[in-house]
């Protein structure tokens, strides 16, 4: 780039005032552009979702609906799923098929359910959180802004843990969950986490199998969303299994453990399905039994004739990675280009999942974002990876470069890293004024 | 009939004596036939779910799954349902498209949610049911098991309100209602009611509209579960719509209406659906936005392409009458030839529905259902239409006559009607037993 690769911090302030003038200029050209591009959530792009068109097909009038052990799916029952989609969530999930449940199309609802019931009814006898003064859940940041929008919504007190390269900061999960019986759960995307993209270490995954919670009825939301979303063919993450690892550590019953096929096939129209110990399924189906008679089973046959077997699925999501890796590649390349070596921002390079998490300069996410929007592009609103919204460093911004084509994706992420440059740049100059002796006492 | 048409309580001991042998030597004889059948649930026979097949077609890989307004219907999104859903319901359920949500495939379920979500966060800003002392709920009874399970799941106390032919007893609900602010709200199935398969009067409809509940957050919890499921073209009974009568009197915000389309396609696979006022579609929507983000759209979409709209799916349900209709009138047929005149039982002849109700003497319904069972025809458990499966008389069965293929159905039939004129007999000669003076004291 033009201004080369000299850190802002070591540019002079007449450096930077004329910096702030090229990329104001350069600013006001794209907004003259008049763009409409959404870069704002983790949706599929039209081309992922052509790939699953077959599942049109596999069910037609001339069909058998009944699946392997004769039960006619059209028809009321089945209150956990048919086998052979427990068969195939279970291999999705890596966890037996008797340690699941098959529900309907959304893994949030499934939470939001658990949630729902623990405040109701409590966890395998527990007190009910309602009739408690102080629920607290611990809520890794950045993260996933609907799960914190559920214990939110139930006046669960969120409580942030840093994400680190590592996985959450286990130092800091162990000491609180260890020591505050108030503390009822953790919300966890462990693989390919959303927005960071990376992954818990196997450290982290045995650290978690091993807590000491102070609250018999504390569980780990174990969102798995992303477990079989890779970008690459050899060169992926590998999560420890932690269903059984706690087993293995002698705390069976620590973990609930969510996936769905919303990212794999059609999203709002796939099988979302939780995976626990014996106990906790127990537990959870007397209230299940209670809630309904049973979740769509032609629709779970439908999946299992479309996918076959988990190798059918995992070919499946090569063709997923084959259209998003050249997304993710393209918005990594850019921010290299633009803002490599700058001081100015930093950003992941995940190898699976749906994000890319980008940081600024502390104090100017959400100018950026509102930049972006000014110039016709959505982001995710900055503070939304943070539970209330609220970023206390007001500089992470989840980017989603699945939805748009490749080359609106181009253009929006141009238009990032130009705001990033602006923003930053302003930001800098202004704190040199602040910091500067006032003239009033220079006099 | 061999014994006549003379009642039961008009024959001498040496009668009853005679017949109590020779029903018994009957039931024997069916005792030894082996037979498998199972009346217990209204669930839809393989017949009446043939008639759905075509809906594995309507949509295929060549399709376009975008609805109306344009929406991908593959991809996340849309709370509360596809325009075209929203206007098929809302025909179905005589309310206007933007009255209603649509949900996942169980109305069970989002009547579960209904109240689960007034236990947690109360309704429209009153107090949640969790942080009270008591919460009360009316059941109509006989009526449907899952409804009473709800409540009692959550530690509600139902409170039974005796079905007449015109619907529930109007002056007792009117007292309660009025006089107890812990009565929440009323269970109902309108419309070929669940089991009596008789339809609310207009009057009750109007008293329904014009109650003046103690409670602010009382609510008509109104399961139209019937409400297009009708057995006959011409004699058909006709509802007055609730919501809309509610609006008249000034009432808007009283009632919550569900429907779904389990009994007219796939059971299972269906889509539900909720209507009522805007305030409180406002209310739900709160936290509806934070359990889902939207439910399954290509559902939707394969239901409005295969029925089109409401004709296409009245034109369907008459498809339906046909095949269920036989089965209603043999009941009917066999159990006047078999018990007309005795005095010992009573039956419904709905004209709609899934259900006949069946009333044998006080006392006996247990024990009918139990030699049923013993020769080998499952029955709802006696009992089952009341709260906490306890009918302080003991006399109510539920007949589902839809499932079993027609054969069945009159064997099963006929040994309902043998076993109740067995267990009646029985029950007739103990109690003049019991009310004869003494051997003692007559010496």
């Amino acid at each position: 780039m033009s201004e080369g690769r000299k850190p802002y911090s070591e540019m002079s302030n007449e450096e930077l005032e004329a910096l702030e003038r090229k990329l104001k200029a350069e600013y006001k050209k794209i907004q003259g552009l008049g763009l409409e591009l959404n870069m704002s959530r983790g949706k599929p792009c039209v081309e992922q979702l052509d790939l699953s068109m077959g599942m049109m097909d596999v069910l037609s009038s001339d069909s058998d609906l009944r699946c392997e052990d004769g039960t006619d799916c059209r028809n009321y029952g089945v209150l956990t799923g048919i086998p052979e989609a427990l068969e195939l969530m279970g291999d999705m999930m890596e966890v037996p098929y008797d340690h699941l449940i098959i529900y309907g199309n959304s893994s949030l609802n499934v939470m939001y359910d658990q949630i729902s019931r623990s405040y109701s009814h409590g966890v395998m006898g527990n007190t009910p959180w309602c009739k408690l003064d102080k629920v607290k859940f611990l809520c890794v940041v950045p993260g996933y802004d609907r799960h914190f929008r559920i214990t939110e919504y139930f006046g669960i007190e969120n409580v942030c843990v840093p994400m680190l390269e590592t996985g959450p900061d286990m130092d800091m999960v162990e000491e609180l969950v260890s020591s505050d019986e108030s503390i009822k759960g953790i919300w966890c995307v462990p693989k390919y986490s959303n927005p960071t993209g990376n992954s818990y270490s196997d450290e982290t995954v045995r650290r978690f199998a091993r807590l000491k919670p102070a609250a018999k009825d504390f569980r780990i939301y174990w969102d798995n969303a992303y477990t079989i979303h890779h970008l690459y063919d050899h060169d992926q993450d590998h999560l420890i299994e932690i269903l059984a690892e706690c087993k293995r550590a002698g705390n069976p019953d620590l973990v609930y453990k969510f996936a769905s096929t919303s990212k794999v096939c059609f999203p709002g129209s796939g099988i979302a399905a939780m995976a626990t110990s014996l106990n906790n399924l127990e537990d959870v189906k007397q209230q299940l039994k209670v809630q309904t008679i049973g979740h769509d089973k032609v629709n779970q046959l439908r999946h299992v004739r479309f996918f076959k077997d988990i190798h059918g699925m995992v070919e499946h999501m090569r063709k997923h990675a084959d259209i998003l890796r050249p997304k993710f590649e393209m918005v990594e390349k850019i921010c290299e280009e633009e803002l490599g070596g700058l001081g100015i921002a930093k950003w992941t390079n995940p190898k699976g999942g749906y994000f890319i998490s980008f940081d600024t300069m502390d104090g100017c996410a959400k100018e950026v974002v509102r930049k972006c929007a000014k110039a016709g592009v959505v982001l995710t609103p900055a503070g939304a990876t943070y539970p209330g919204g609220v970023d206390p460093h007001d500089a992470n911004i989840r980017i989603a470069p699945s939805f748009p084509p490749l080359n609106d994706l181009k253009t929006a992420t141009e238009l990032l890293c130009l705001a990033t440059k602006y923003v930053a740049c302003t930001k800098i100059l202004e704190q040199r004024r602040a910091e500067a002796p006032s003239p009033v006492a220079a006099q």
